[in-house]
Order: structure tokens, then C-alpha cells, then sequence
């Protein structure tokens, strides 16, 4: 099962050529009790990131003189096409809602630095209010910047021992759609998809983390390349807008 | 224990007086995915209500020739002053979630004729972005002009056998904050109030529910009926409001 | 949808009046392992309601010098007309089990001064061994009762700092049947109501709790007004009841 | 670790033989819903015993000809000396708690012929009202009037092909308590016996179920000889009285 | 419904006189992370066998002075015949799979002196690699020489106040297969027996367990008699086999 | 944070080239009631796989001509050097769990033609009897074998419409430890490795799956190109060992 044979800038369905990221919109301060909230948008998906902070650590981190960072990712019920049943309601979590928890868990971790955060514990919350694909690289996103106002309220409270915020770390999706290398892909392009992959990246071009799979056909190396190349592209876009967003005032919308 | 002792419109702490609501807005379109999307406010308070449809209905109405309107109320865990544990992840929902989503449930089945609907099902959610007190007045304030949506929807399908839109439905909270009768209350007079009482009314002036609960303090007769009395002046506002949301373009604010 | 239309005393199906209770029966010392154990009926509704004490508080009252009431309701599978499916077998409790038990919980938070009561804590089961409509009025009449007799044990031990015992807690339900009010409905009034209200109410005549739904038609204030009337009748028989009850001997079954 | 001595009879604590039942009390007709149900009473220990029959059977019986029998055990939160968490608030059936329920059912269906029962289905309930030792025993033997009553109530709906009720089954406990072998063990020898046996025979004196422990001490033949002596005569009396109660009238109390 | 008629040596499908065990074998080492391992063999029931042990105890036994033992059986979903679903997956511990834990660990407690064992506590695990009868006795049987192994390395750390292993406890089926007594039952034999009894012994020839169950027929004392000789011979078999692979080298299998 | 600097080859704690894999064996036929049963090691790593067959197809594949492949995979509880608490036992399966069965089922998917398999269902299962690092690319490098067995049998029973099995599919780990780059990382290098990646890849040298992450570093496009050629040599020799195995007799252990 052949996938990818050539990747010259094309047209898509959206209108987008091939290397070019959604609309991307970052608004600071959508909601006003946790320590960080951010409203963050890749075209027609849309994410409530949030960031809380308390103090204390959770039992395997006592006394390691270090903090912690966690995270859940959840649908609204009502964001899909099709509405989908609410999973408390279900009483269990999907894999696929753990599997972005904790890798969304695991990539904000590399923007933090425990030690200097000393013993207090950040919780992100994404929680998609409407999904048209790559919500779990958007969540990534909208959370790095409620992280770092988090973090601004933690300093203020002069509980922290140092500075534990990182260089800006943001996720996109690429995939090979119709054999042809693509970034960003909405839900219409992600369900034909036959590879989709998330990168995750730090602003110095970094990986944190790099998940690819071809779940209807198989890619080669020589794709995984392209496919890079088009990812690191649109994280350079990204990481410039976190700093951007974090530059502008709460409430505003900062877009590319 | 007594509670109120006069009710003379005094100035509260958000310098409302006894009888006014709180600033109210209705966003009709906040998503597309479902049938109706509604973001609506009460003052800091912000739920977003959608309606989704399918045909077919559950088990327990099959060849009745009606159709059936279900719905579910959560909270996003960022949504309060402290984060809340995520009820997915825990595994069960809540007491005050289900008796909530009850409440919501049979309010908006009041605004409803299932006969008319036929066998179509109706399933409301209403998520709590923001919680400042009233979340579930709020939810279903917001839910009917969501409903209206869905039903709209549906009448376009054609697969509805009648009109099955009564006239609206709202609620709002009143309740005795030392000793004086309040409508519309935020959290910070909802936690210390002796009495809390949530109304649901047609906009004919008929009881849907009425739930008055003292806490702290019990209330005589002479009170309950003063704060009916408030509840009704406010539910006039929010059918009147009701009425000017559905009577407004997708995605325009509309407000008292 | 137009309810209840004239509230003459008629006959109803089992001989009442309109304003008349269900034959009440209560019998404390029904088991003897709680502190407090009570039988009560309301016609073929029967409630076993038991009061255990324990000494120390959840640990959102610990160190408050406050002690702490809370309740669980529960129906047997067998007890109504139709077995239902055990609640422990299925993993998850209903939500109008919930919502009774947090009912019956508040209530009788009512009838107990928590400070006097020392940080000792109470709880309160119901136990529906048959149902026949107003399980949840007869519960929380039925379990004043035997925290009654939970707290004359907590006394002699001598643990407590006061005495915490408040006067009577009773509940009724009234309801509009083929639109006439009636009070205390058994399961064939009221699975065909257009209107059920729970009252409770303490002996001195003040609302603990008002819980009126409008399932099948919506309510004018004048039915309230009237369901109310009959509510207070009752109530008051009930509380003198419960003082019959607590005069007479452990294991005497009381009646009206 | 050895265990009893000699059997010679003595005298307990409660004043009985080491052969002696306790007084065991068989009451019909103790609710009204189930087509079954009796309160059964060994001493202090107190068990509502009701059978439930539904047409139809579960998916692993359909079309087989033959009907079905199932049963469940539980105890109400206020059965014991300390009040238990109540299992459906937990979320999960003790171990304890499937074993026991599993015993009944595979004792009761050991009175029934599945075949002459046809595509029905029976439902056995067993709550333990108030526990003083041996309430599986006691569930048993009340179940099975309860049972027959079921039965009977089939029979005359015509909806059985035969006459499914065979002859009666009845259990017991016996133990070793400081080296004495005794019959019917209340909680106070229970909780210190050596060895702990429950036996279920039918009443031509065959077998259904031996369960024999040795918790503290092993037991020897010769000790589990004894035992079973014991056993058998007090199942003779309770199979008597099971007879008894049949014979009765409903609402009547039968005791040894 | 009678049971069997005579017992005379007769041979089985498999080829075996009435009162000879399969093939058993016993490997100690089988894995090494847990401190004790083993894998036991009777015929193609295959169970792996560990004990894990921590310093502490569980809560009911705190500041006792003695250690605990618990067990937890299950059962590999590929094990049987036809694949069964993981008991993890559908979030519920079956009866049968707890009734057997429970067995387990009662069974494994008589062979060790919890005193002697101090704050220390054993977990035995037994998974089910491939079931064809016996599963639970095999379990049992395996499970002491891995308590043996791991008493031993619990005794190199000097953390044990005294010497807390005693003498062999082992396990083995017996039942009525077409009328005849038979040892040690495979699936085939076990799912056609009209009885079926567990019986578990220690090596001094005392009952720790005895379970029989007549499920498609009940049994009388003489019948009882026969499959109790049975098992005693088999388990006389069975603790010399525990003792030869206590003997062995780590890594051995020995057999009968 | 930067990562590997250089990866000559040189030697591991274990003695290994950074390039070798360890001592991998694979047993077929180690169990006999699944279709296909595997028993594979990677060092001390060992894992039970199964492969289990059935006719349908799960609803969401109904009358699509189409098959399904499933997996799930699980840790028994003394695998670890730690037990670990079991999941059924918890109640709920843990994100990771979920996450490497989903990870072996799409893996697995790639080497079935679902069309050709017809609407057959495999369920592959995969049981860790013991940990040392790599269990998710040892799973799925067994998986495969067993697979293979399976579709055999389901062959000879005649009921698929095609030759569903593609070419083979294996997986393995590598790493940054220590800066150097690493081939098949035993527990004691993965746990302290900077970057950890799984590669799932077909026998043509293409990827179905690659999952890098940088838990304690991140890590460069030359460093990935580093892992990805030492991966890519281990997998030629994993698929040599598939084909070798798939030759062998069942039962015989085939090794690198």
C-alpha cells in the first residue's frame, strides 16, 4: 500500500496550499477563574485550555522539592458532527481521551521546569467546544500560553523557588491526503487520511514528540521527511503567536 | 430560625437592586455542529446549551408515536473558583449533576408537545464554562432558545408529524440573603444564602417547578410568596428576552 | 395546559378525602442494632428509616466543632409492582435515588443543631421495603423519628456538647389529580398527577423544603396556594405523630 | 491446630442445646408486590425473602425450553452491629456478597424443575433486615416458601407447562465454637468458631450444597462427622417447618 | 434425582483409573521479579502461581503484630476454550473469579503462622495461563511452594519476627461423573458431573475446605464418603510433590 | 536540554553493541484453545500472545464485507519488579494499557486484508507474564506469529473469502541513553533514557507507526535519523525471525 508520490504545493478543499496552516486565533483570558484561561482556535476547532494552579504536589512527588503538571483532554458531548455520549455518563474514559490527556500531559511538561516550579502542581484542562480535526496539536497550543499566565500568577504569589517557564512549546498535525503531504489537517482531510502524524516541538526545533501512523497505509521514509519539513514550517508560525498572544493583552484575539 | 424580615428594594453588593436581574445575554450560533447552540449569560455566569437531534427514540418510547426530549447538565472543571475533579475521570456522576440534568430535562419537555415532535429525540446539553450561581436557571433560560433551534432543523427535514414548539420557558433564582428577598442570585449571595428557590415558569405565568430549599434557615409562607413575586417580574424579562434571541440573526448577542 | 379546576372535598379511588392522610403507622425499636430504627407506613408504603451514630466527622467538618447528618434512601428491588434491577448490582446509583437521599439529607439537617451535636455524625438510611407512592414524604417523617432515638443514645454516652435535637420534621406530598388537589397520593394518583409537590416542613409551620413539578400540565399560583393548604393539614397531624411516637414504648406501633 | 473434643451437649451462651435450633419464625405475605415474599427469622437474624417471576428468560436460556432461576443476597446498611457502606453507593458488590447470592441461587434451583417451569423466569431477593449469624442459611430457607408461593401464583396465570416445584430445601450453619460442635451458630459464636459449615439438604436428606471453613483450626473427619449429624437434625425440623407454612394461612407467623 | 451407583476402579476418556491424578508438575523460578513463582500443571490446566511480598500490613491489621496473606485469582482471557472478555475491560470482578480469590487466600492462610510473619504481607496472584479443570485446586496446590519461596527471601532480609511457614496445604477436585467417584476432574469430566467438591487438606490429613456442589443432583453422606477417600489419596500425592519441588533446584520441574 | 552527541558503537550494561538486539525467542503453539498462541521473549522480557478467531463481526463493521481485528494487552500483576495493583481488581484499565492495545491492534491491522478476511473477527490478546522493558514491541512482533496461526485455522474451516495475511510487521524500541543512541532498551535503560521511541514497520521497510518522545530531553532531526537507521536494522531481523518461526514446527523455540 503505496502512500505519498509527490508533494508540490497544491490546492485543498479550504483553499489552503499545502504548507499552510488553518486561520489560527489565540485569545488570553476567555474565562476568569482558573489561574490561566485561553481560548484557542485552528480553523473551525475550537479549545478552552485552562490552567490551575494549587499548592502542593501529588503523593509520589512529596518532598522531592520538585512540582508537577497533569492534564485532561475531554469532548464536549456536542462538539462533534454527531453528538457523542458524555463519558461520565458512561462512568469510563476512552482510550483515545487518555491518550491525549497524557500526551498533552507529557508536552506541556517540556515547557516547565519542576524544580524551578518548586512543590506546586499546574492542572491543564482542553476541552473541546467544537472539533474539526487536530484538536489534541490545538490544545498543546492554547495550553502553553494558560500555562505561562498560570505560572504569572504563581510568581506573584512568591510560592515558586524559581522561573519555571520554558520556551514556547506547540503541536500540528501533517498527514499524506490523496498521496500528497499536507499541514493542518481539518476533519474532512484527517478521515481519508491514509498516515496522519503530530509533532511536537519546542521553539529552539526540537522534538518533544513525534507520533506518526499509517492506519491505511504505510509511509516511508523518505515521506516521514517531507512531512517533517511541512511540521517544522508550521510550528515556527506557532511558536511566534504564543509569544505574540502572551504579549498582547488579556481578552484580545491574536491571529496569525 | 427566621429568614427575611422586610423586602424594600435595597442595593446589593454588585449594586443591583432586590428585583433586577443580572446582566443577561443570549448568543444563538455559538457552534454549528448542533442542531442549536446557545452561549448564554447570566452576569459572569456562562453556559453553553446545544440541542441535538435524531430520529428514532429510546427504547422506552418506541411506537408510542412520540418523540422524547432528554438532557444533561455538567461543568467543565475549570468552570469554578477552585477546579473541580473531572466526573469522567472519576468514574460517576455527581448527585447535584443528575438532579440537575433532571431539572433541565423536565423543564424543557414542559416546552415540547412529544406528540407533535413524533418519534424524534431531542437531546439537550448544557455545559458550564463559567459558574457565578444560577448555572441551572441559566441552562435552561438558554436551552429553549437552543431547542427552538433544533426544532427548526427538524421542521426543514420534514420528518416531524406537527408543531411541536410550545411557548417559552425560563427560570431564574431567588432566595433570602440576610433577611431580604433576592432575585437572581450570584455565588457570592448564593453560599451564604438562609433560602434558595429556583422557578420555572411558561411565559403564561404557569408553574413549571418551584424548588425552594432552606439551608440554613426555613421560610414562612409570607416569604415564599414574596420571592414568587420576584421570580415572576424576572421571568417576564427572560421570555421577553427569549423571544428577541430567536427573533435575531445567528451569531448576534442579544440582551436585556 | 390547564390543571386542577375546583377543590371541593370529593371521594377518591381508596374511600379518602381530599385533605385526608393514608393510614400512618409508626414503630420505633423495629431492629435493634442502630441507635434509632423506625417502621413507618403511609397505607401500603412501608419505610424501614434507622439512625446510626457514629463519633468523629467527614473531613469536610473536621475541626469545625460541628458534627455532621447525611442520608441514603434506597428502594429494594422487590418492593414496587415491577422488580427493579439492584442498584449495587448495576455499579451505579440512580439519579433519583440521589436526589431523594440528598432530599431526605437536608431535611434532616433541619431538625438537628449541628453545633450542639459535637463533632459526632449521624446516618440516616431508608430502606423502601414497599412502595406505594410518597416513599421519600415518609422517609424523612419516619427517620425524625429515629434520630430522635440515635440522639438519646449519642446522649447517654455522653459525647455530645448540647442537646441537638430541634423540634419536628415532617414531609407530605399533595398533588393535582383529574384537577382536583388532593393530599398524601398513593402510586395510582400519582403516576397519573399533573402536578406533584413534596412539602416539608417543620411543627412550627415554616418550609423546610417546597419541591413542585409540573409533569403533565403547568401550575397557577392559586393551586399552589391551595396544594399548600392541604400540605400544612397534614403536616400538622404528622408532627403530632411523631411526638406520639416518642412518648410511647420502644416497639408499640403509634397511629393517626 | 486441633479442634472439638467432644460434642457431649452442653449449654451456650443463649441458653440452647449444641443441637438446638434457634427459634426460627416463617411468616408469608410479609409484602404484597412480589408474586413471593416471606419474612423469615432465625433468632435475632432477620431476612425478607421475596420471589419475582417474569415471562421469558435471560439470552443463554432462550429457546431452550427451559425456564430460569436466579437469586440475590444483600444486606442492608443497618443489618449489623456497625453500620456497612451501602454497596450501591460504593459502586461495587463485595466478594462476600456474589458468593452468598450464587449459593442461593444454586440451592433454590435444586427445588425447581426447569423444564416443568418453562420459558420463565424467577428472581430471588434476599435482604438481610437485621444479622445476627447464619443469614445465608436462613435466606435459603425462607426463599424457598417465598418460591413456592411464586409458583403457585404462575400456575394459575397457566403460563407453566408443568409443576416445577419440588420437594423442599432448607439450610443451616454448624460449627466448631471452643471445641464444641453446635448447631445454628448466632454472630457471637460465628465471629470466634474454629470451624464454620453451612449445609444445604433437600428433604429426603440428600446433599445440595456443603460448605465447610476451618478460618482458626483445621477439622478432622471424624469432627466433620459430627457435624453433619447435627445438621441433619435441624434440617429435618426446618423442612418441617417450611411444610408448615405452606400449609398456613398468608400474614400467619409459624414457628417451631 | 440419584448419583452414583458404584465406584469401582473403572478407566476414564482419558485413560485413568478413577483415583489417579493427571500428570502434575511443578516449576519453581518460572519468573523472576516476584519473590516467589512457580508454574503447576495438572494435565493442561497450566497456572501461574506468585508471591509478592511487602514490609506493612493493610489497615484492619495495623499495629497487630501479625502479618496477612490475600490471594487474587483470574484468568487469562485467551485460557478457555472460548475466549472470555477481561474482566478489566468490562470494569467488574466476576463472582466465580472473587469466590475463588477468597478460596485462595483462606486456603494459603492455614499454612502460614501470621504472627510469626509479622507487619509483613504476602499477595498471592494465580493467573490461569490455560484452564481445563481443576483450576482452582491447581491454584492452591502451586500457590504454597511459591509461599514457601517467598517466605524464604522475606526470611534472608531479618524482617520476620519468627518462622511462619507450616506444613503443606494442597487442593484437589473430586465428583460424580456418570454415576461414578472420579479424582481430579478435567473440563470435560467437570462440566458433565453431577457433583463436584473442592477439597482443600493440609499434609497432616486435616480439612481446611471442603465445597461440594450438586448441581444437577444431590448427594448422599455415603457418596460423600467415597469422594472424600478420593481426595485424601490425592492429597497425600499432592504435598509430597509440594515437598520434592520444594527440594528441587529453582528452574526444575518435577512431576509425580 | 540536548541529547545524544555520539553513537559509535559501543558496549551496554548488558554487554550488547548498541545496534544488537537481545536474545530474542519465539515459541508457537504454547497454549492450545487459542487459534494461534505465541509465547515470545526479549531478554527477560516474555509475553503471552494469543490470537483468537470468531465469526461477525463487531455492529460498527455489520454488512460491510469486511473483518475486524482487535487487541488488547495487559500486564499480569508480578510482571514488574513492584506487583502492581490489578486492573480488574481497580476497576478500570489505566491509560497506558489502552493506549499499547490500541497501538498492537492498528499495528496488527497492517498485516491483515480486512476485505480478504471476510466478516471474521480476530482478537489478538497479548499478557506479560514478565517485564524487562519493550513488552509494547514484543507484543506486537509475537502478535503477529500468532495471527498468522490463526488465520490459518480460520482458512481451513473454510469461511474466509480470501488470503488475508500480508507481509510481516514487528516493532521494536530505541533510545537515547546516556547520549548515545540505543537498539531494544531493557527496563534499566528505558527508565532512565532521555528520548524513548517505538518503530512498527512491514517487512518492505515501511512505517505503519513510529512514536518518539522526549520525557527528560528532546531530541534533534539528525538524532531521530540516528534512531531510525537502528531501528530499522533490528526489524529486518525481527521479520526474519517471524518468517523462521511461522517455518518451524509448533511447540519448537526459535531464536535469533
Amino acid at each position: 500500500m503505496s502512500a505519498s508520490e509527490n508533494n508540490a504545493p497544491t490546492t485543498r478543499a479550504d483553499g489552503r496550499a499545502v504548507d499552510q496552516l488553518r486561520n489560527v486565533r489565540v485569545t488570553r483570558g476567555f474565562t476568569t477563574n482558573p489561574a490561566g484561561s485561553v481560548l484557542v482556535e485552528f480553523g473551525d476547532t475550537r479549545v478552552m485550555c485552562t490552567a490551575s494552579v494549587s499548592e502542593g504536589v501529588p503523593r509520589f512527588k512529596r518532598d522531592s522539592g520538585e512540582g508537577w503538571l497533569t492534564a485532561e483532554y475531554a469532548m464536549l458531548p456536542s462538539a462533534t458532527a454527531e453528538r457523542m455520549q458524555r463519558e461520565a455518563v458512561k462512568g469510563k474514559v476512552k482510550g483515545r481521551t487518555q491518550e491525549i490527556s497524557r500526551l498533552v500531559g507529557r508536552s506541556l511538561r517540556a515547557a516547565v521546569d519542576l524544580r524551578a516550579l518548586g512543590e506546586n502542581t499546574v492542572n491543564i484542562d482542553c476541552d473541546v467546544l467544537q472539533a474539526d480535526g487536530g484538536t489534541r496539536t490545538a490544545s498543546i497550543t492554547g495550553a502553553y500560553v494558560a500555562l505561562a499566565d498560570a505560572l504569572a500568577v504563581l510568581k506573584k504569589r512568591g510560592v515558586m523557588p524559581g522561573e519555571p517557564l520554558l520556551a514556547p512549546v506547540a503541536a500540528v498535525s501533517v498527514g499524506i491526503v490523496d498521496g500528497v503531504a499536507c499541514l493542518d489537517l481539518p476533519y474532512e482531510e484527517d478521515s481519508r487520511a491514509d498516515v496522519d502524524m503530530n509533532v511536537v516541538m519546542t521553539e529552539q526545533g526540537r522534538f518533544v514528540e513525534i507520533q506518526g501512523t499509517g492506519e491505511n497505509a504505510e509511509f516511508s521514509r523518505d515521506e516521514l521527511s517531507v512531512m517533517l519539513d511541512l511540521a517544522e514550517g508550521g510550528l515556527r508560525e506557532l511558536t511566534a503567536l504564543q509569544r505574540a498572544a502572551l504579549a498582547a493583552d488579556l481578552g484580545e484575539t491574536v491571529t496569525l
